[in-house]
């Protein structure tokens, strides 16, 4: 078991007692991130970028894989721009941060600092195409993204953050439907194998449709507290914006079409999501996949003869098995390390003492669950990356339990609201109308996530709040 | 020899004729980058972006390599902390972009949209550091930044750009000295085994140094027409800012110390300088290390049975080996083909029709020289990638050999005159007087590039200007 001396976890706010402090705490005292001197804005400190970097690379790797390209698209919009697709630039205009001066001088108009970059992508595209040639047009981008918000917490919710927006454009309808489905597909995978979050895919409501989408398909993360959070979505455009913008190719039957679109998103709300789903009372627990440190080495009594060299010819070995290791060699005690690293979320602790040394054997102990065991020296890479693998099974096979222990259907509105109340996702009949949705956030503080791919409503099934004939099944939840 | 027909080359206009009007047709017609709707702010488009892709995969190595750790810190940064260091401010605050309001209503206080993060970067380091035990920081960021530029030219000088910064705080004067030489030579040895461009090193004058700094040195290219690109900017702050943004650490001593600061920074500018050092009257010469692709495999008489097959068999050998190949399979012709990846500047042309199948053999034909051999198909891709570094030795050696030429020594202004209009870089002795350095810039238009390392002026020396006794060796040029 683990060590349980010293003073960490009690600087850590218990998650029963209030999980947004717990929260709260984590990130600060692990290093994720720092509170600028700009409201809203966070500084992203070496250990969060470094999970931040491991979400690119990894995410990077499976959109080139699937075809796609990386861009980079102007900071600014201007505002006339901003302003041609209706809905768009109502549901972003509120959130919208303005430059009105350059230098010294007043800028003619004024330009947005892109909220998203549908417009202005949409501008270049209208110019780039011109022939069914020239499609498909499989871009994304990393870059930075400005909401004015006014309620912020690092990560979730910030006045900046980081993000990667794909932008398609396509000859068919089917086509951006695919893709549209294809990208999410690709978010899911990412987050059950690399993020180890089983989240639940699906479709949203009309009301919660991203501003100017024709579909919009998420994903979606049950936190420890019981809370959904919205890790990534994937919008159909249709032709919404190739009208507005002005896409127009010239089809393989020599016939102007408008090009049909797709946009999809995800951001470093993803760090906040895993830190949710996965953390404990003692502090982070990181994936493995996403770990800027798998595995920590911890010498004991470091003072005596060849305690170093071989924890040192330790960490050499396996980074050169391309593990990402390291090695602890402060004056502090190995207890106190013990729970510093424990509290910083590293995957697996490597202790090796004198003893050790003697018997030719390392003590390997699991973040995941603690488990504590002695191995061998002799091929200590491969039993570290198995053991690595069995860290993310652990990590999303429990994360499992608890979504779907947290995970109740309702069929009348007393059990939906008891349901809510105790922090679940709650599966239910509606009836599809905005006038139940808006009523049951009223009442309950849910909101509707996704409507699960894969469930129907049964023919006579009613909804969990109206009582009139069900439409869709729908999953509800308080979301961050 | 390379294939002459068709009209590719006949659409850019030479670099004999007009280099400034070859440069945007090159960059244009190789789909690197398009003018976006926002003034001065460019589209990089993915051919363009896959080039810097690969630069800061190999910077981002060799920071790391070093012991730097990227972090994030925000787009913005409030007026009043901009304001604090009054050189720094006097440098930037005629390009700076401003944002007045978020959402709908005005902000108490304006934001710059950073166009360097010293000042925001100060105000956290001055919360993180408090003993020598925090010390040294040694971080770094990838992001954009926005300097509102009168006049711009995609990659050399726009009013957005990505780039990298590092800032690194020190216990003492010497280490940051040595962090800025060391930076320095990391751009140097980058640039020369990366980009194949032979800079040369020194120290800028004071009048050209960083708005802040105490020193600044820097790496300048010289460019096809004998003008310099300023490449990347290592700077050693001493404590001007950690003065100002009161950044003090309890030192070994146990005294209130200033940190000692350093700054250094490279932009997708490198790629304008990597065009205009490369390229020839085809268009673009890649650097095969930061090509996107390094070899184009073009079947001739694709249409013949085995063609395609035997074509797409080298492109996933040369794949495997970790070579960015690709394949041009367009109905368009050979000859076609040879000129469009010509003008895209792909280090190696891999031609393979049926003869060559019959002979198991391909054809090589190297970018750089036009030099073309057969190769057998048997160990290709070593064959290739000892070409790949052979391209890039030619490249860099026929860059030294052109800067080499180009660079003259003055010892009167009559001949300091008619060097800077030849287009040289002409090296001089100095008195090392503002007066001078104005007065050299007004009648000739050169401007001081750098004192190179190594190099002082004789005790007898006068300067080329004003026949003064001379203190520094400089390097004059005409610049961008």
């Amino acid at each position: 078991m683990a060590n349980k001396e010293t003073g960490f976890v009690q600087n850590i706010t218990p998650q029963s007692e209030d999980f947004s402090r717990w929260y709260t705490d984590v990130i600060k005292m692990t290093d994720l991130v720092d509170y600028s001197d700009v409201k809203g804005c966070m500084v992203i400190k070496p250990y969060g970028y470094g999970i931040w970097e491991l979400i690119q690379h990894e995410m990077d790797a499976r959109f080139k894989a699937t075809g796609h390209k990386n861009a980079y698209f102007p900071l600014f919009i201007p505002e006339s721009l901003l302003q041609k697709e209706a809905d768009h630039v109502e549901g972003f205009a509120p959130e919208v941060a303005w430059v009105t001066h350059g230098g010294n001088e007043p800028l003619a108009e004024r330009l947005a600092v892109r909220p998203t970059s549908e417009t202005i992508i949409c501008s270049m595209y209208s110019k780039w195409v011109q022939s069914y040639r020239d499609l498909p047009i499989l871009y994304n981008q990393w870059c930075n993204v400005v909401r004015w918000e006014k309620s912020t917490r690092p990560f979730l919710r910030t006045s900046e953050f980081l993000w990667q927006e794909g932008h398609t454009a396509h000859e068919t309808a089917e086509e951006a439907q695919a893709e549209t489905e294809k990208m999410l597909e690709v978010y899911r995978e990412f987050a059950y194998n690399v993020l180890a979050i089983p989240v639940i895919t699906g479709q949203k409501s009309e009301k919660e449709k991203f501003a100017g989408a024709m579909h919009t398909y998420t994903m979606e993360a049950m936190m420890l507290d019981g809370k959904a959070l919205q890790m990534g979505t994937s919008h159909n455009l249709g032709t919404h914006f190739s009208k507005v913008y002005d896409i127009q190719y010239l089809s393989r039957e020599g016939q102007l079409e408008y090009v049909h679109q797709t946009s999809w998103g995800t951001s470093t709300r993803m760090i906040g999501g895993l830190i949710m789903v996965h953390g404990d009372e003692r502090g982070l627990k990181l994936p493995p996949k996403v770990a800027p440190i798998q595995v920590i080495i911890i010498p004991v009594a470091a003072h005596k003869e060849g305690v170093l060299d071989k924890a040192n010819a330790l960490l050499a070995e396996l980074r050169a098995a391309g593990i990402r290791a390291d090695i602890d060699t402060r004056e502090q005690s190995p207890g106190w390390k013990f729970n510093e690293w424990e509290m910083k979320g590293v995957p697996i602790r490597l202790e090796v003492g004198p003893r050790d040394i003697e018997q030719n054997q390392v003590v390997l102990v699991r973040r995941d669950n603690f488990e504590k065991n002695f191995y061998s020296m002799d091929g200590l890479a491969d039993t570290i990356k198995e053991l690595l693998d069995k860290v993310h099974e652990g990590m999303l096979a429990s994360a499992m339990k608890f979504r779907d222990e947290k995970t109740t259907s309702a069929e009348d509105f007393e059990s939906f609201k008891t349901a809510i109340n105790g922090g679940n996702f709650v599966k239910g009949l509606w009836c599809g109308e905005r006038e139940c949705e808006d009523g049951i956030k009223e009442e309950t503080g849910a909101t509707t996530r996704c409507m699960p791919f894969g469930e129907s409503a049964p023919e006579s099934g009613i909804c969990v709040h109206c009582g009139k004939p069900a439409k869709r099944v729908m999953i509800f939840a308080k979301a961050y």
